[in-house]
């Protein structure tokens, strides 16, 4: 299979998946949205499903979907990444550009799904959150450490997988990923995929997010009444989570990059050693 | 197959899906009802569990349930809707129009399993929310567009299922739409199938879904105690939310039929060039 | 197989589908449980997980569990109820006795397990409600009618079963009666089982289930605080909700047993015509 | 299969069990968590789902990851505990101590990757509750007889599960802790599994989890507001349930050790006698 099939095929994949995840957050955190509060086990549910539709759509190269399960492969010394895939630079480089640009693509299939409720919400700290994770308490070190952990859990069990037959298949990976979402996820969002967390990011920062609607009149402080929205974030300057002001956090990005990547190149090694 | 076979087959296995799905709905949402306020996961496990059923239901054709999905088969290229079921103009409208008129004989269905609760519920828009959808934020342009995503990604999908066979049955299809009820479903309450909103639309015009039951009096007005429970969304004509006045939105209805035919035949294009 | 050998595999099936089921009710309503108001969908899947659990036990017997599911089976013309039971007059007797008695030792079963938060739960309607079901809107006709309409989809998606193999296994069951309780549960509280209503009062009836613990002092009326615990009820004797009166409501009890026993006779004869 | 390998299996299985359901009541229970307060659901499904993980990664010894379950096993007469693995006294060793070894292993991964939100609790009591249970009403009797039950019905269904093959794999077991949780888990928590509290109560007690981060002002009483926040408790002296002084509650410790290896062995006697 060619560069291009491969590239094609896991960003379908993981534009289904981004599409699918993003859109459970945007569902449960956006004003005005139908699943608005729903829970963790929906935003869980969301993202393991997510993960389940994809990798039907990957069907051809093994829905990888992330950049931490293809080096997860690549590290456990297997011969192909699915079956007639061979296991080389080129072949990888198509994986992780194509988990890349699907994810791209993917949350901006979240954002138009979402217009209204993105262009109601003055809320920035919120719409972020539909694209990238964040700590709930921020430590790079403890941060880093539970992605690491948690990715480690995503890959070493789906190394497992082939070990045991079922009749799952791709439901497998999905209900693994709501059991990650549930356990490991309260401290950083659990990103445990590079490419879920960057390329999403990127895409908040480029599109034009900021509300149009006018905020609700209660909202407005009195002196900003005459329609000045935007002075709205200036009244609470020191007031991260509920600002109106843009920002992608780029200051944490590299934690649920690398975290995932090494954590998926250790549940390698370690299944290289023992599966 | 005749047409009166794949009429019933599908009329039957619509009516169950239709059923289930406007009885979570009314679960959720009808006053006094067990489920009340049981939130956005159960209505998608609801919706989704009722394809499940639907689809052991409709076995004979495959179990489409969805014009959206027979007409994703047709674009796809396919040779047959189901096996041994020809793909042509009579086993097309044999789909749809069992698909219609079962989705309004579940829906009335509904209606008797939930009468009692119907008859003691005052606000209408609830009860049209029981059989259709309607936007959150009410927009043509982008309501259409948040239908034509989540019905590319159901369509899409399903025409991916047979190329990574699990032992799944049905509850693959079940999954997806709880998918895309918890992803996508924020917007416009996910139709993603015009038999499912627009057959339910009609049931709710035509059925007495007027309230009987006296309104418990802390909410009648004290100027409207005497009985006229219907002068009561007079006191609040400006409120469409919890108006008392029967109205199907009709204006509206248009959206949940074309967005989903036209996000099923845009995956049966895409499939039947990639899959 | 012999009559008893039916007996015991449906009475143990039985059994657990009860023990369970009655189990995430106490969960859910009594005081002081750690699942305490844990919202309806913990419910529909604590039922359903019970017919999982119940089914595999009774696994020699095709696990019925439920008097609606042998009668369906019978009406839709089988010729044996499972591998090597012939459908005949002392096989029904056995299978509908072992439900009966297990139902009744699974109900006990939850008592034993929740003692001590039955002890201390003074309001009689929520034990009740542990072991039997109860109306949202008391109606004899519409609560029957709902009964019906929920027992022929259960019985009939079941005997849709075998035409679409999958590799579910008992999982297709729960799932059917998860989304029954999601979807038409709300008016009646989901009996769809003569066995796992009637057996389960019958219980509640005879059990000791007056609670031994002294009330809160809040909760006790100034003028009883001197101990009399049982006459709180008679400060509310309109109240039937919060009653501290025993109560098996026995003049309901017929509805959740014809409603699901025709229910289920339809199902089968509707079989017996399509299927 | 040697000492060695059974006991790394073991170990690694219920390692990934405790990592995660650890985990899932961290997420639910520890301040600022993103999971907080998300519901019993979760909780049940965080376990299942620990332990869907978990059996696969204990594939090599069929995934016991739980004394009860080989004890289960050992009582059932059965000749091997998984393919090649014959039932003598050394493999019953190497079963029982890999699980003790990988339970707290699992933990202290809990308590790195949530390592900021246990210094920012000050409940000691909810700290606790992540890694071991405890009653919701305290009766060593009831709380004991509720283990047995529970653990009963875990390890008796297990044993079934061979007669009903499906193709559900590890999800069986899982679902089936889904249910117990659900529907038995409200007095107790739901051990069923000694070496589940018992290892992951002594990584409690050996655990650095006395928090470290300043209590917020206004939960401080004023008379201690000058930085000695351990001697908030010392206000709160008779309130067990808010404590901030570390308790593993150690005279508790046997109910969740006894009572699920009676629940085991019970089960694997009576199905020596009826499976």
């Amino acid at each position: 299979m060619g560069f291009s099939s491969i590239f094609v095929s896991e960003a379908l994949g993981t534009g289904v998946l981004i599409l699918l995840g993003a859109g459970v957050v945007a569902n449960v955190v956006l004003t005005k949205s139908k699943g608005f509060d729903g829970g963790w086990l929906l935003i869980t549910f969301g993202w393991g499903l997510g993960v389940f539709g994809g990798v039907y759509v990957a069907y051809k190269t093994g829905g990888h979907l992330n950049p931490a399960v293809t080096i997860g492969n690549l590290f456990s010394g297997a011969k192909e990444y699915a079956p007639g895939i061979e296991v080389n630079f080129t072949n990888t480089v198509a994986y992780l550009s194509g988990q890349m640009v699907g994810a791209f693509l993917g949350a901006c299939g979240a954002y138009v799904a979402y217009k209204k409720h993105f262009d109601e919400e003055p809320d920035e700290g919120k719409k972020l959150g539909v694209f990238s994770t964040g700590p709930a308490i921020r430590s790079y070190t403890w941060n880093f450490l539970t992605e690491v952990i948690a990715t480690f859990v995503l890959v070493f069990v789906i190394l497992a997988f082939g070990k045991t037959p079922s009749g799952l298949g791709p439901l497998a990976a999905a209900l693994l990923v709501v059991a990650i979402g549930a356990s490991l996820g309260g401290p950083t969002g659990y990103a445990i995929n590079p490419a879920r967390d960057l390329a999403p990011r990127l895409a908040y920062a480029l599109l034009p997010t900021r509300h149009t609607a006018p905020v609700a009149p209660e909202r407005i402080p009195a002196t900003v009444s005459s329609g000045a929205t935007q002075r709205v974030v200036e009244e609470n300057p020191g007031d991260p989570v509920s600002s109106t002001e843009k920002n992608a956090d780029w200051s944490y990005a590299w934690v649920p990059v690398l975290g995932p990547l090494i954590g998926g190149a250790l549940a390698g090694l370690v299944a290289h050693w023992y599966l």
